[in-house]
């Protein structure tokens, strides 16, 4: 096989077959093939696509160019959850317990944040003591105990996948429908999940920012998941404001405890609900959205829920102390409120710069070396529909370094927008693809 | 400047800036630029194409990455020639006396036969004694005492280019026409011509099969040219059979030597006299073509052009003998008839078959290391048009090596194309461009 063929054929607009695909990831793992073929055939593939086989085929074999978790062990049917990235978006936090506590076992291997979209893992390791790098076995033990676990993805998962992205971030090859959903998909199946819960977010703060193209990723990824034997449901949510009223690691673990305690921001319940559902019937607990949607109601309003988080938290290491109004948890040593000059209704709160914002803060990472200060963030006080005067208070921000303040108050002042008049709600939940 | 940046630019459709042009090709000289970004920036370019300032600017920033030849005090306008790649295409063994011997100086940098076309440095080394290695004071006499010159392309010319050129040829990126327009014509700018007489071949036996797509290269070369200054003039010739009847070095140099005695193959001749006449118009002798033909017409007829021919060769070492049948030219040890089994009018003989067959014996390179054998080649006795009863003669293969007969006979006859109707001629010139 020669790789100067399969990048012409690509170009051409031919699908490739799985031998040739299989041939490409190998090459991609072992370093045999060049990094400018490489490049050149993801150029190739950005214009051309993949056809639904093909996005399959590259979705398996970089699923098994490395290490693949075996789960069978397990009793059950165990389900995986992935977002696309939000801002704000802290309902794994509040998700996993609500599903763990209804008998589905939730295995969780999730990656850094990087961007102006937080990671799961940093927010699990915001509170202190909690343990991410665990071993395998630890991993299993504690998913027997307790239901449910997290760690960080590590070992030797998908190195083609890792090598082939590194690649991509480079080339201006990211932004492509087939190779995102293979990208995802890969990871999924190779951490050993049986069923796959997609969040797919769509909006300014998202990484897809148009519904149509949302939807086609989302289809993508649920097609691979049939053609590889896992069941997978898309569930395309709004990222235009962010989600929820926190931003930043510590704030947003306050806010998923606050949730599970009943307190939280509707849209964040909202959402989380509904993901935590889909859960259930992807776990075959239930086949109705409305019998799954009464069971994690009764989990939340019992307070099983804020219980099973507390336990995950304790069995990997971590202590929040309920007792402290900060839970325990770092606060940042200067808060300063950011005022409006206008007022009127709040028609937009663009995501993406609250995003880049708390990262510019140190709540995110702009390289995967920098560090993250857990403490720092955004508090939200104001959103889409509200009504200020001038004067009002839209936003606190939380950061420890003085010279950061001014930068940061304009540009959360420029994420919003107002207007004299009142605009039309848009709806959280946008479409359910499976 | 950030190339990433640029791959996107290019790869959303927009044009590169000329500063955005620079960056990139200085970045492929001085290996700033890795190459995965190249070949992923190429890619994009295949898909999205070059507009006219863009393909200039890329042939000048790369005409200009090395070393620039200034024949500025050679008087008179130089001209150049180049040809897109032919199979049996020894016009430029022809052309050159019979445009020096009108008194237009011609500087001849040529590069090396590579695939199935030979290349005219070769052609000229298979003569005796020929040196196509010279320093660039003693090319430069030359021109000026002979009126005409050839070296082999050497030194720091393009080294952009040749950078380029073998990162597109292992990623599927060769056929983009501005990147191969840009490429030709950086060659000829740095080679220091001041016009440029473009030879573009249309056919299975040429790069561009279709003559659209030829078309569009000669445009975009031409547009360079005028865009840069140079002054070009592009002939769209005929390439679907061998041009003349000898394939293979020494067969062509004995062959153009027979064409400048006047007795040459028609197809041969009437192609290198239109050449010739075009390039007496681009030095400003002529501005009519008819005149120019005249004169072309008059230094064939009057032995001026084999005396022009004779002087270039010798003043560059060589030596032909015209008392011997060979002319001293090396000759293969066995020649071999191909017989054709079927009877009928020649409606095909696919060129690069015939070329192909030619490199398996030795006349041509698979790979710019590999060594060629002077005196192999296939002479072609029926071409289309032709009638041919079973049992006549196609074609004499000369070779040196038994074990290859076999294949290269069933591999001519394969080429032919023999039909019981007669087909329409057709035409050997398809279009001038300027």
């Amino acid at each position: 096989m020669n790789f100067q063929d399969i990048i012409r054929k690509k170009r051409d607009g031919r699908s490739l077959s799985e031998d040739e695909i299989k041939y490409l990831v190998k090459g991609i793992s072992d370093g045999s093939l060049p990094d400018y073929q490489v490049s050149a055939w993801a150029m190739a593939v950005y214009f051309q696509g993949m056809d639904d086989r093909e996005t399959r085929d590259l979705a398996m074999a970089m699923a098994y160019s490395g290490d693949v978790v075996d789960l069978s062990f397990i009793p059950g049917v165990k389900v995986d959850k992935h977002s696309t990235g939000g801002v704000g978006d802290k309902t794994t936090l509040v998700v996993i317990p609500l599903v763990a506590a209804a008998g589905i076992p939730v295995v969780k291997m999730s990656g850094r944040g990087l961007g102006h979209t937080g990671g799961t893992v940093d927010k699990y390791a915001s509170i202190p003591g909690f343990q991410v790098e665990r071993g395998f076995a630890e991993f299993i033990r504690q998913v027997q105990q307790v239901g449910a676990a997290v760690i960080s993805q590590s070992g030797n998962l998908v190195p083609a996948d890792k090598k082939l992205y590194a690649i991509r971030d480079v080339t201006a090859t990211v932004e492509s429908i087939p190779l995102i959903a293979s990208s995802i998909m890969s990871k999924k199946i190779a951490s050993g999940a049986d069923s796959i819960l997609l969040d797919v977010k769509v909006g300014s703060g998202a990484f897809m920012k148009e519904q149509q193209e949302a939807e086609k990723l989302a289809r993508a990824m649920v097609e691979i998941g049939k053609r590889a034997g896992r069941q997978a449901i898309a569930v395309l949510s709004a990222m235009e404001q962010p989600l929820g009223r926190m931003v930043g690691n510590s704030l947003e673990v306050k806010e998923a405890v606050e949730t599970l305690q009943g307190r939280g921001p509707d849209d964040l319940l909202e959402l989380s609900m509904v993901l935590a559902s889909y859960m259930l019937i992807l776990g075959r607990k239930y086949s109705s959205l409305d019998e799954a949607r009464c069971c994690i109601r009764n989990i939340l309003d019992s307070g099983q829920g804020l219980a099973k988080f507390q336990e995950l938290i304790e069995a990997q290491g971590g202590r929040l102390n309920y007792n402290q109004k900060s839970y325990g948890l770092a606060e940042a040593s200067i808060k300063r409120e950011v005022i409006t000059q206008e007022g009127g209704y709040i028609s937009g709160l663009n995501a993406y710069m609250i995003g880049h914002t708390a990262m510019m803060l140190g709540a995110g990472r702009e390289r995967l070396e920098d560090r993250i200060d857990y403490s720092v963030g955004i508090e939200i006080l104001k959103k889409c529909g509200d009504f200020v005067c001038p004067g009002d208070v839209l936003a606190v921000l939380h950061l420890n370094c003085e010279n950061k303040i001014e930068a940061a108050c304009r540009q959360i002042a420029l994420a919003y927008e107002i207007n004299p008049e009142q605009s039309e709600k848009k709806p959280l939940i946008l479409e359910v693809i499976s």
